[in-house]
Parts: C-alpha cells; sequence; structure tokens
C-alpha cells in the first residue's frame, strides 16, 4: 500500500545519523557522532526532589489536561530569562513545546505551503531540514563562513526570491560550531529590514558559552520580524522534551491552534517538574559547572587535534555549545574517513547530510560535550592515523 | 504580516470547546461541557512511587534523548495488552505518541495530501478533524447510527470516492457515545476488503466498558489494513501525554521518520514512569475501580435525564466511555439551549462543532465523567428546565 503515503514522505529514508549512531552501540567505539550533552551533569536527584514536591503539591493538576499554551510559571520564568538577557518578552508571547524540535515542525505548519522559499544555512542543522522537508518548501542554502552567513551570498538570495523564513541558529551552530559576530548580526538585521521575511532563531546552546562574550539576540536588531526557538534539553535534560517558541501575539494565535492540532498540550507532568526544578535550584550555577566542564573537553579536544591532525585539515574553535566542524583536503570524503576511522573504533558524522543539493563531502563534526578526556585523547590519535592513512593512500575520492 | 501563513492555518480560528471551556472557570457553574476524566481516579501516590524508584535506578538514562519509536517495555506492555484482548500484535509495531492525538497528526502527515478523500463519522470527534484539516483533505462524513456507521451510506461513499482513510471511534466514540455493534463492524470490514482505504481505530476509550460484552478490534476483520490508536489518558493519567500508533511495519518505518521530524521522540521520563507504574501496580484493579465510578455516574445521568427531560428530548445511553449524546426536537437550537442553561450555571457543548458541512443544530454532547452525583442531579435539572424554557417560548431557533 505504498502508493497510500503522502508526497512529502516519498522519498524520505530513515535519517543517515540515526543509522550511524547504531554503530556507537558498541562500548569499545568512540562515539564524536552523537549531538547528546553530558548525561554526567543531569540533575538526577534535584529533579526527583522536585517531582516528588509537585506531586505532592498539586498531583491531580499536574496529571490532568491542561492549557495549550503551557504552564503559566515555566513560561513567565522563560520571559523573566530573556527580560535579564536585555530582550524584552512577555509570557504571553511563549509556548511550550515537545523540545525546539516541535517548535520547528509548527513553524512550517503555520507558515509554509508547498513550494515557498526559505533560506537554511549551509551547512545547516538537520533536524530543521528534515522538519521543514515535510511541508515541501524551496529551500535557499545560503553559505555560513567563520563569522556567521555568507552577507552576499544573503544579499543576492534576497533580492532573487522573496523567502518566508529564514532558519538560522547564530550561537555555535550545529553542525558548525560557527557564531555569528556583532557586526554579521547587524548586518544581516539590515538587509532584512522591511522585508517580509521572518527570521527564525533556534537557540538551543545559547546558554553554553564558555569562551567569548554574549552577543545580542536578533530580536534586539529586529523586534517581532523574529521567531524565538530555545530549549531545556542542553540546560536541564533532553529526555524531558520541553522547549518553546517565542512570537508576537499575532502568531502565537496561529500557533496555538497548530500546536492543539498537534498533539493538544505539551507533557504536563514534566513542565511542573522543571517549574518546581527551576523554583528551588540556582540554574546560573548548574550552568557553570556544565560550561566549565564543556570548555575542559572543547579545550583538550582541539589540543588534540593541533597536535595530531595533519595540517591539510582545518576545523574551527567554537566559544561554546558541543561541536567542532572540520574541513578535510578538497579531495578526501568524509564518509571513506568514517570507514577508515570505524576499523579503529572512532566515529564522528560525515558532512553531507547538513547541505541541502551538493556539497560538504570534504566535511565531518566532531561532538565534545559528551566524551571523557581519555577517550577524547585516544579517539582523536586514532581519527588523525585513519586521515593519515587516507592521504598516504590518495585513493581518498574512492569509498573504500 | 498575516498574509505569510500558510493556507492549511487561513480559515482556522480558536476552538469553540475551548471558549466554552472558560466559562467553567467560575466554581458555581455546572459543567458538563469538558472531556475530562475524573482526576479523583489519578494514581497520584502510586505514580509518585514509580517515578522515585524509575529515577533511582536509571535516572541518567531517562533523562537523556531516547530512541524516536519509544521506551521498549512500555511498547511489550502495549502489545501484551493487545495479544491478551485477541489482537496479536508484536512490540515493533507500536510507537509511543504524545498522547493519541500527535496520533492522528502524524497519520495525516505521513497519508495526506491536499484534496485526499478521507471518511469521518458524523458526528465526528473534533480533534480529529482539526487535526486532519491541518492536511486540507476532502472529508466524506457518513452518519453514524445508534449502532455504528450508516452502512448504506458508507457502501454509496466508497462507491462514488476512493477515501485513503476512514477514521472512526467505534467504542462509545466522541461525542456520541455510540458503540459499532458486532454486525456493523462486521459488514463495514467488509465493504473495506480488497479497497485501498485504511481504517483507523482511534480506541482511547476502549477500556472505559461499563455495560455490554466487549467486541472485537476492527483489526480483527481487516489484518493491517487497519492502523489503531491508544492512550494512557483515560486508564492512567492525560497529563502524561501518552498514546500510541499499531500499525504494520511498512506503515511504522514512515511513521517513525514523521515522528523523528516532528519532536524527535515522545517525553522519555513520562513513558519510563508509566511503565514502572504498570510493573508494579494491577492496571486491571485500577479500571474496574474506574469504571465502576463512571456507570454510577452515567446511570445516575440517564435516571435524572429520564426523569426531567421533555419527551421530544432523546439520547443514547452509552455502554462505556465519558459521554451521553443528546438529541433536541428539531426545531429547537442547542446554541440557544445553551445561552439559556449558561443562565442556570450549566454548560455543555452544543453539537454543531462536531458536524463537518452542515447539520447537528438540534444536537448537544454531555460529559458524565467529570462530575459528581450532587452536581449531575442538580446540573441535569437545571438543564431540563432551560429545555422546558425554550419549548414554551417556541422562539428556539433564534438564537438569544
Amino acid at each position: 500500500m505504498a502508493h497510500l503515503f503522502a508526497n512529502r514522505l516519498q522519498n524520505t529514508q530513515k535519517s543517515f545519523i540515526r543509522e550511524i549512531l547504531k554503530v556507537t552501540q558498541d562500548p569499545e567505539v568512540i562515539s564524536f557522532a552523537g549531538g547528546l550533552p553530558n548525561p554526567q551533569f543531569f540533575p538526577v536527584e534535584e529533579l526527583a526532589a522536585a517531582t516528588a514536591k509537585a506531586l505532592a503539591d498539586h498531583g491531580r493538576q499536574m496529571l490532568q489536561y491542561s492549557t495549550t499554551e503551557g504552564h503559566a510559571p515555566l513560561r513567565e520564568f522563560i520571559a523573566a530569562r530573556y527580560a535579564a538577557k536585555g530582550v524584552p518578552v512577555s509570557a504571553d508571547e511563549i509556548l511550550i513545546t515537545n523540545g525546539s524540535q516541535q517548535g520547528l515542525d509548527l513553524i512550517g505548519k503555520v507558515f509554509l505551503n508547498q513550494g515557498d522559499a526559505m533560506i537554511i544555512e549551509r551547512p545547516g542543522y538537520l533536524g530543521a531540514i528534515q522538519a521543514f522537508a515535510m511541508y515541501e518548501p524551496e529551500f535557499l542554502p545560503v553559505p555560513l563562513l567563520d563569522d556567521g552567513i555568507d552577507l552576499d551570498s544573503l544579499e543576492t538570495t534576497l533580492h532573487h526570491h522573496h523567502p518566508k523564513l529564514f532558519y538560522a541558529v547564530p550561537n555555535f551552530q550545529n553542525p558548525s560550531g560557527v557564531t555569528y559576530s556583532e557586526p554579521v548580526r547587524r548586518a544581516t538585521a539590515h538587509l532584512l529590514t522591511r522585508r517580509d521575511t521572518i527570521f527564525v532563531e533556534d537557540n538551543p546552546y545559547g546558554e553554553l558559552r564558555f569562551a567569548g562574550n554574549e552577543l545580542p539576540s536578533m530580536r534586539n536588531y529586529l523586534g517581532d520580524q523574529t521567531i524565538l526557538l530555545g530549549s531545556f534539553s542542553k540546560v536541564v535534560a533532553p529526555g524531558l522534551r520541553l522547549g518553546w517558541i517565542c512570537a508576537k501575539p499575532e502568531f502565537m494565535d496561529k500557533f496555538i491552534i497548530a500546536k492543539q492540532a498537534t498533539d493538544l498540550h505539551s507533557n504536563y507532568l514534566a513542565q511542573c517538574i522543571v517549574a518546581q526544578f527551576l523554583q528551588d535550584n540556582d540554574l546560573d550555577a548548574h550552568l557553570a559547572t556544565i560550561k566549565a566542564a564543556y570548555k575542559k573537553q572543547c579545550d583538550l579536544m582541539v589540543e588534540m587535534m593541533v597536535e595530531h591532525f595533519p595540517e591539510e585539515v582545518t576545523f574551527i574553535r567554537p566559544e561554546g555549545g558541543m561541536f567542532i566542524w572540520v574541513t578535510l583536503p578538497e579531495e578526501m570524503s568524509s564518509l571513506a574517513l568514517f570507514e577508515e576511522a570505524a576499523r579503529l573504533k572512532v566515529v564522528f558524522v560525515p558532512g553531507r547530510p547538513f547541505y541541502v543539493g551538493d556539497g560538504g563531502d570534504n566535511t565531518l563534526r566532531l561532538n565534545f560535550s559528551n566524551c571523557d578526556e581519555a577517550r577524547i585523547e585516544t579517539g582523536i590519535a586514532h581519527l588523525a592515523e585513519a586521515m593519515k592513512a587516507l592521504l598516504v593512500r590518495g585513493n581518498a575520492l574512492q569509498p573504500v
């Protein structure tokens, strides 16, 4: 009955990354492939205490159906945190979602007709490409440079098309680790002003800055021409599946209708648990612990890469987040490297799936957040070995 | 920027029922309007114990990202429960969703192109109409009779159209309380056999039968031409937002892709909590308590209706679930009745929104699950008073 599937599903395949992650089930394999936060820092006991307290205080209420918008104290916390960072937002502008991934789906649902144009970064976040692809837009990929979106290419794209959306991860992007500099933010906003293009700022890693200075949200430049996406996955825990959309009331009305049709409301138990956790604990202290650890892991990975990688291999040093982006010599395929490295029990994500259209064959993503120091040392050394083997063989373009 | 909204959202309005429910915030109002299970029976302490145990045993794991398919022990429990009811199903055929509402959304996403035909019951479940409407199908409403779908109308519809889906709630339907009889099930299956129409059996209330005999699932007649939807909302608690899709592997592959694009996976904490709860508690004993209470509430409501309602008013006595469907005299508008009853501090849901296209102006839905006996007695007496006032005034068709 395969002919019954909707067109949007006809050409999809199971996620390449998902398939890769199956290799990592082997405990001997050192994986830089996943995009997981380090579970060592999940506040298990604090969440257990918050759950016990919340269930004892208002258990019947938190187990019942609830409002589509989400738990009011949680929405107020999020709004207050934005305000404290210089982004004035009201709690009415917050909709709680199942992780920010659902935010992407709802944006697609509310804005995208088949064939509508939208800008994505090149390379771009794979989960966003997958979410938006369900609404069959025309993707307009604009390259990322080391300091953010390529402004010339952005200007040309805006000149020739009328994109409804520009989806970006301006802080420590997945997969590239790139952060938009302040001048790039300003120039991007300038190009978008007085156009009918909504800037979607996805910021799952924004709280994980461990170097450099915090930079303004695009909302500070573009006001309510922006939609913000946030997540508790990297600051509390991803298994709770809680994120949010922040948008002006006109958009929020439609998001609520779409969310209600999609799943009525987000898990209310989890919302009450997180609200209680945030009330009883110091989130900034918790984040300081995570950031110190991630910085150490990132620094070590960079140090090992400088020491061991062939000099033809380049990479971008991130100021936060969870990923380092590596560019191999033009003629070296990261798929071939994957095969070679897997034999040495090290895996990563080849860059190809992050590119809509062509490109990225010689790129790869390394994750440093979910790896201890011993495994980083061994893993990077083995990965360098695999690179050198490919360079010597000189047949890097033929997948082995 | 309203012109940026996708076509699917252009004509939507906030849910009528949602607006009605706002009236019910007044504690003096007796509400038969909601579709809520009775929170008195939420197993708060048992869920608190299950949470503490699960977090202590494998807290880090249950707070991490997880598989799209869902928590294996939970999928196995669901498959075993189907098997025990004579529906052989493997755990691989189960996908955990955010309530069965998300199951509806994923079915729309996987199967519906704009303009595809699908059958829905008339009256039909409003949440399903809203979920599928996002994919802009052509709805083919087929009337419900007291013992299930109108077979003549179904046959005619199948003769003239090629619906991809037939969405139904065969047990204690929302809103009508109707249950498909065994002969209607058999005849429905006969009409669908060797056609390219998938029967979607939504069964949120199936475990809440308090009268009559359990009847076979449509999967027993149609095999994997069916997709089953289930939910823990009415048997454990809705705030957990856990339901499932049960479908053959060919469909499951696509559901997993769609679910991954939509929100990666369902709340893993909640899945582990419910799995632990089901392991440590006797679900059947828990259900027996709920069913006994709902039966008592339903019986009392029916008794009061027989005693007080004008004889021109008819209703369907359900064998389970949460709703009683009432039909007023042809010329009496349930919207007018709503206004009249609200003055007497009683509310319900007028039937109109459950009809795609015309009809249902003289129908209404009463909920009996979430109301204590005193309020049922007073509420039905007042509702009867409002009906009599409208009958006497004789201007029932003019909304007041």
